[in-house]
């Protein structure tokens, strides 16, 4: 015997789907030097930080730089100063009850989202719509919940749950029983969003089936129309089955500044295999504490610091200045004779590739005709064959100017 | 069918050490309120960020609050400019061979240390030092490596290495056939070192017997004596048989400011069960892209500013002030005739309990009697019993304060 790797990191599909758009992208720059590429693939923002939140970050910076104020290693879980905030403003103000000890500060809904699963069993069964954030697939195809991947793109064991026009995206319940189910809410890649009455029929199927919700709502903020849950515990009964995943990455423009955080009520119980019942809580607990040493400080003081009314204010105009993008999109698209989804409650426009181009092809047309970069929804898993996302992060100008050359095409 | 705990984490011991020190401290600063007490027992520092650090810090917040400077996503692998500074200053000076992409910039070798387990197959043997730093072993409880905790302490299937007074604390070859190894020099929590020799024993053991180690070298700021290597790379052979663990945690006051490194040699290839080589750090990369997004860019910037001369210069004023605490330590101990290792090149300080106490005796004792907390060795493992870890970073006012009274007991 000899060490050996983890097999089912082979199992991985071994590009991710941005390297292969930036080789197609610097590939065709290197051909045309002087293209002036507009890049509307990334959901990244662009705006920078709000400055109620830069004054704290300073502040705090300036307390690591006192002895008296110098602060070591904080809580795991993060600072009962950014937990209470949390409580009250995501979800006290809402009429939600969440305690500051069920959130948990981490750097990243990526970093939550991709362990989660750790704390479950092996031999759950997982759910996901489908297209799909790829973290919570390949999360689970390295921890070997699924067989390798078969012809049509879907890794064998996953159960994936198709979202199209067809079902008007809206998530089919499992016709098997699941155990895992992820639901991101408002919908990263789709732009769509559940009312309340859709995300009820998810929260009473885990109740009845006996599964967990793990709810990703990292663009909360962008919902704009009052029938859809800002936050999974709206719904009735949703504290005993879901996990909650939020960030500041989308609404206040943390992305490279990292902060985030993830619910997980204190009524949220699964049984081991003898049918004892065990806080998931406790279990996340454990994870966070062993594996993770909570969030740089000044970060967490920056957090903070969108939660006053200042930074409100500040988050507010930056996502309203976002969803004009999405607006002059959804318009061009209309003018330009393409069927398209999302951009009302969401960053993302999901737009239907015209008769006879797939989702590459169409990829290839916009960077070859007008120079301008989306994704190609294959990339999110199958059923997002034949559609395509931009988004509405770039700046007013560049999104005024790529649409304007998007209504040159003929289609 | 329903939804299952990961029940590995069952197998946990529920109290972490620092939760039953906490504990205790509170029971007797309830029963004495007036009591003051002087903590040296967790390994964290107090001296507050250096100058160089705290400007760059600042002048990144501000970057991150310009339009035309504002950074979204960075490569999760680390900038550029950090990557660089590493290899050039930690290890090109020293002339060891380490390029900027063997190098993953990180939020804490916690979690590095904690998830790089993730990579290997759930079937290899893991070695451990003991006593060692818990986060080793309780890394691979979780994934399924071990059984449960038998009476004495140990996880079934894990191999302990006993590191004793009585084989001067250098880890003995393991006798059965293990895969992966966790060394962690100069030591937490024995504050002892490994010298060129000693460490080259283990590469070569590495190499024959078709093992990795995992080496964990946090502390390395701290080393003084000229035979202690900085680097498992500055061994030959090691860059085929080791992953290299780093972080500013402890060099330059960043325990709650979070960066940290890993470093994944090029040629360090890993077979899968069909004996097909695989590279490691491709395996790492893929972790990383897919459970991490980089580290905060403000916390990057602070981290690269550690590497400019004015940033070298304060580093080193800190480890020469907690090494004066260590001096003054080890030379209280020797007048009370205490017989401890360590804190040469190392803060910690590693105390054999005197005859007929065990580790949580003299943990009472000196808190009851001297109001002074430590860390009982068997919190690190079985053969801790018996010792007890005292730390350099407390202020220099509290160590001598604490020596004086640890002065006035007799044993």
């Amino acid at each position: 015997m000899m060490v050996t790797v983890n097999e089912n990191y082979l199992l991985l599909k071994s590009s991710y789907i941005f390297s292969e758009i930036n080789r197609r992208v610097e590939e065709f720059q290197t051909r045309n030097p002087d293209a002036d590429i507009i890049r509307m693939g990334i959901g990244d923002v662009t705006r920078p930080l709000p400055g109620a939140v830069v004054e704290a970050f300073h502040r705090a910076v300036d307390e690591m730089a006192g002895e008296e104020t110098f602060r070591g290693y904080g809580p795991e879980q993060g600072y009962p100063f950014l937990r209470e905030a949390i409580a009250e403003n995501d979800y006290a103000s809402r009429g939600v009850d969440v305690t500051p000890d069920e959130i948990f500060i981490s750097d990243g809904a990526k970093c939550d989202t991709g362990n989660i699963q750790e704390i479950f069993g092996l031999d759950n069964v997982v759910a996901v719509t489908d297209p799909v954030y790829p973290v919570y697939v390949e999360s689970n195809v390295m921890a070997g919940r699924t067989g390798p991947m078969d012809e049509s793109g879907r890794y064998e064991g996953l159960v994936y749950l198709p979202c199209t026009e067809e079902n008007d995206f809206i998530p089919p319940l499992p016709e098997e029983k699941v155990d895992l189910i992820y639901l991101c809410y408002p919908n990263n890649p789709t732009g769509t969003a559940l009312t309340h009455k859709q995300l009820a029929e998810w929260v009473d199927y885990a109740r009845d089936a006996g599964g967990i919700i793990l709810f990703d709502a990292a663009y909360e903020a962008y919902i704009q129309e009052d029938n859809i849950p800002h936050s999974i515990y709206e719904i009735e009964g949703a504290r005993e089955v879901a996990v909650e995943f939020r960030s500041f990455s989308k609404n206040a423009g943390f992305t490279g500044t990292r902060c985030a955080f993830t619910v997980v009520p204190e009524e949220l119980e699964v049984p081991d295999s003898e049918g004892k019942m065990h806080a998931l809580k406790d279990l996340w607990n454990r994870r966070q504490t062993t594996k993770f040493n909570g969030v740089s400080y000044p970060v967490q003081r920056a957090a903070e610091a969108v939660y006053t009314p200042e930074g409100q204010r500040e988050i507010r105009e930056s996502i309203d200045y976002y969803m004009e993008n999405a607006k002059i999109i959804r318009e061009s698209l209309e003018k330009a004779g393409l069927r398209y989804y999302g951009g009302v409650n969401a960053p993302y426009i999901w737009i239907r590739t015209p008769e006879g181009m797939d989702s590459w092809q169409f990829f290839d047309r916009l960077l070859n005709d007008a120079e301008v970069v989306g994704t190609p929804g294959v990339g999110f898993g199958p059923s997002g064959e034949g559609y395509f996302r931009l988004t509405a992060f770039n700046s007013l100008k560049n999104t005024v100017r790529a649409m304007e050359r998007l209504s040159e095409l003929s289609f």
